[in-house]
């Protein structure tokens, strides 16, 4: 994958979009949890959502408006997810579509919109259209950063990134904010994941770009194995750079992609640091399997099991528990052909345990950040994903009464 | 399910078996580490075995046993797991059959072996020889919790059961044994269950019958989702009680499965209520599936949901964490249709938030004992999951240096 330098000014970093956040009252803190991002020109938009059954009245309504292509703006709000509401809660994600348009004069349909928090509680509407209507008029070419703090819930920091890319003629920005941590406060719902670009880039090939930058950034992340009502990943391209368009097979296409790609990377490892109870952000590398969706099942059975993480938090070399998590997974392996690494340490080699140095081991694990790989020896395809560990403070947070 | 009176004995309570434990040495601790159990005469013999497909060198090899179908004797240690041991793990396996076999005066295909505790280490094969012989000879009626006592890795308690019951002719008595608590040591590996009976069922009929108990039991019990590289269930039935043939669908088979099921059910729950950390035993009861593999999968889903067992460590009264594991099951599901009730109070009904009493739902949570109800109202299967609560103790136990 390729990395990109940093620039400031998340989903406001490219040309053409306002943003901004503010306080309208669901969150008892008196903490931002009212954002609006949009896009000053005609947009692009194109979507991924939550594949869990139960969803968030606000899931199927993007998606229609990811189907149809186009957009103006995201609505999103923290402190209520919207989420087993029934009919009225359809009606409330339809209402605060409308009530954007309104005050920013766009139809409905280009509105989108996310939801986070308590899982079965109505909606405040009358708290949400009065912060709407305040707002849409505060929008700011500076206002990513607001926009991005006001869609927390119990993350411990704001979570945007951005980078700028040359296309064969004229450069483009691509710009994107996130929030989530685990399923932090009980009922809290949990990923989203907001990206605009000044790119020009018609909403099929938007979306299939964003399917496979999710597929190895957000869908290669894994706090706690389970997955949120509401989880939703929006980008927009406003074409407002005025670069060249992005064509469906071409060089700036990949350019283009890669430059998604990373901001997708950048936003998803920072929920994985912010994780709930994280001491150790965990990579894990599966490589020489026969198919990316075997390697990614591999990473993903040893990322969720919890004596996998909980061995890390103990800063403990336990291969064994590693290669239990392989044969669990539910691909094809041969386990005499198995390598297993911590860091650059072989602990098993063609499914022969290693001698190794326990004390060099334990150095590895007590860093911030730890690779571990495991190469099957059955193919070619690889597969990264991302955990971090399990400490008591994951349990302490967990297990605290609703308040 | 049916449940009968328990009677004392494990694997000794049906007639015509012999066991014992001693201590060998493959423990630094002194406790017992090696187990025999013996029938004085043929027995049919049926196992299930681990999916993990990195296996322990012992799982091939009783599992052959059991399908030739005929055996005489099972031989288990703790302390060492002979897993990931190679082609030496595979000869070691052989020749702690043929030891037992040889001292037991018994034809080594009859034998079926078993370890569990350290993945990754070689047999001492001189200590366990000397063992073997020694315990041939101590072998005794009054055996079965010594011998369930040196299957124990790191369980806090002796796991044995049995239940007597009447037939068309005659009576019969099936006992077993079991352990495990999670992978609770590091590199600990796993369950173990020993069954054994002096009804007269042919091995067919026996394997049918463990299988379906098995289904209902030790696989509707998780503690950590994940499923060790040694896991077995082995029962073997010797006639000695002189009682009625059990025919492949007569009365006499229902009452057989019947205490099999009811045996299989005692062992399963000791494991959960023994598992690492646990402070709470939650029953989970999903009804109203369309087939009985979606209420297990929903069941299990809500077990294994880190989020659900915090919250129940926690004594909160979650019923988000509960719908958004129902919904990540992969089960079809109409939202709008399902009822969760804690105890005898109803949270859910048809997809709706219900008012309920906090401190009656916190009172309900603090037992020793939590059912939790789901009705996806979509058929009418059913199936019970058993789980445990996550609590710190859990991370500890967990997160220690292997020692």
């Amino acid at each position: 994958m390729k990395d990109y330098t940093e620039i400031k000014g998340g989903v406001t970093a490219a040309k053409g979009f306002l943003a901004g956040g503010l306080h309208c009252g669901l969150k008892q803190d008196g903490e931002p949890d009212l954002a609006i991002i949009y896009s000053e020109r005609p947009a692009s938009i194109a979507g991924v959502f939550s594949k869990n059954r139960v969803r968030s009245a606000t899931v199927p309504l993007s998606q229609k408006v990811a189907e149809r292509g186009k957009a103006r703006a995201i609505v999103a709000n923290s402190g209520n997810a919207n989420s087993v509401t029934g009919e009225q809660g359809e009606r409330d994600a339809k209402k605060m579509a409308e009530m954007t348009a309104e005050s920013l004069g766009i139809a409905s349909g280009e509105v989108a919109v996310a939801s986070t928090g308590t899982i079965g509680v109505q909606m405040p509407m009358d708290i949400i259209a009065a912060g709407i209507s305040r707002l849409a008029s505060a929008l700011d070419v500076d206002g990513g950063d607001d926009a991005a703090r006001a869609i927390m819930t119990t993350d411990t920091c704001v979570k945007s990134a951005a980078v700028r890319v040359p296309l064969s003629r004229g450069e483009i920005t691509v710009g994107g904010m996130t929030k989530g941590s685990g399923m932090i406060c009980p009922n809290m719902a949990t990923m989203l994941a907001f990206i605009t670009t000044d790119a020009e880039v018609e909403s099929a090939i938007l979306q299939r770009a964003l399917a496979g930058a999710v597929e190895t950034s957000f869908n290669s992340i894994t706090v706690d194995g389970d997955c949120s009502t509401n989880d939703m990943v929006l980008v927009m391209a406003n074409s407002a750079a005025g670069a060249a368009p992005i064509g469906e097979s071409s060089e700036d296409y990949d350019i283009f992609y890669a430059a998604l790609e990373c901001v997708c990377h950048k936003l998803a490892e920072m929920i994985v640091r912010d994780g709930e109870g994280a001491t150790t952000l965990v990579r894990i590398h599966v490589l020489g399997a026969v198919a990316k969706s075997d390697a990614h099942k591999v990473g993903k059975e040893i990322a969720n099991s919890l004596l996998v993480k909980t061995a890390i938090f103990g800063n403990d070399a336990n291969w064994g528990r590693i290669i239990m998590a392989v044969g669990n997974a539910g691909v094809e392996i041969g386990p005499d052909a198995i390598d297993i690494k911590l860091g650059d340490i072989i602990m098993l080699r063609a499914g022969t345990p290693m001698e190794f140095d326990e004390a060099r081991a334990t150095e590895i694990l007590s860093q911030k950040e730890v690779d571990i790989t495991v190469d099957l020896h059955m193919g070619t395809e690889s597969a990264t994903v991302l955990t971090c560990d399990l400490s008591y403070d994951y349990v302490k947070i967990n297990a605290s009464y609703r308040t």
